[in-house]
């Protein structure tokens, strides 16, 4: 089961980097595969630590798509790494042992810490109809034109029906970014 | 912004009902609005209270909509209503107010408690797939045999990537639904 999450991790200079990561979860393991070349697992091998956030502010799943990777954050208690402020909880993990691999070694992590900071208010429609669109954006240069204009209709009922402001501002974000795309690829297919 | 919960109600004769909601927070209120006539409504309108429950165990959705309505509930405190067992956050509503109307009145519903049993472990594509597969399954009477096709092949991709056994079981209830329609519909289309 992928569970989609927030991951922020620090460089041997205490730079931050927050980045949506699928994750699984076994146990008290946390199981994180970035791909490679990334600035996360490069954090991940550097410094040993992570923090894993579960939000429901798709803004932060948006803006890390489009260049608003600033979010606020909240220091940890049993890791270096810092948490993402808004995240509903939080594992603070260390890494334990690493599959490598040529493509997305699996890094098997520790939790050493969960922290619950808000409850769960539902499922909502808009917020799963923008972690779809962030996807989408992640693979534009990869998908034909005309799968992305379906996918984009088709998550837009979702959006009109049932978004609040975070999710509208999202949505907002992601829409710019494929409208930019298509500016530059008019037409469009695979890059 | 509608959170998609799962409403308990309970009529003159302590028989619960349990079914998914789509419902608004305004505050300490939340905004219930069935369809008139339902089972929800009447008992509403009979007792004056209910349970909205967050729940992230999608199979509660798809087994409402699937004759799967008999799910574990416990005892609230604030109302005689239960609550699902296996929400993650539960409220304890009393109607305040009713807004009339012919197809779907609005009953303002006040928070007496609200209780969180689980943190949130973060958005999983396959169950946003599952409340999506529960909608059309809602509406098969209505929508053309095509686009429930288009629907249903979109929606299994996140199923097949990311579900855990409780979102595979669901699908399983709403994708044999599907086929047994069409088994009894063979050319779709509005009844």
């Amino acid at each position: 089961m992928i569970l989609e999450s927030i991951v922020v991790t620090q460089d041997s200079m205490a730079v931050t980097h927050i980045t949506p990561l699928g994750i699984q979860m076994d146990g008290e393991i946390a199981v994180l595969a970035p791909f490679r070349p990334s600035r996360t697992l490069d954090n991940l091998i550097a410094n040993g630590n992570a923090t894993v956030n579960f939000t429901d502010d798709v803004r932060v799943f948006a803006g890390c798509l489009t260049g608003r990777r600033d979010w606020p954050l909240a220091p940890s208690q049993a890791v270096i790494t810092p948490y993402l402020a808004n995240a509903l909880t939080h594992l603070e993990v260390a890494v334990e042992r690493i599959d490598e691999d040529a493509l997305r070694p699996r890094l098997h992590c520790r939790v050493l810490r969960e922290a619950s900071h808000a409850p769960f208010r539902g499922f909502n429609r808009a917020q799963a109809a923008v972690v779809e669109a962030a996807i989408l954006v992640s693979r534009l240069h990869m998908l034909p034109a005309d799968k992305v204009d379906a996918e984009r209709a088709y998550l837009t009922i979702a959006v009109e029906k049932t978004a609040g402001p975070r999710e509208l501002e999202a949505w907002s974000w992601l829409r710019d970014r494929i409208d930019q795309f298509r500016s530059g690829n008019r037409h469009g297919g695979a890059a």
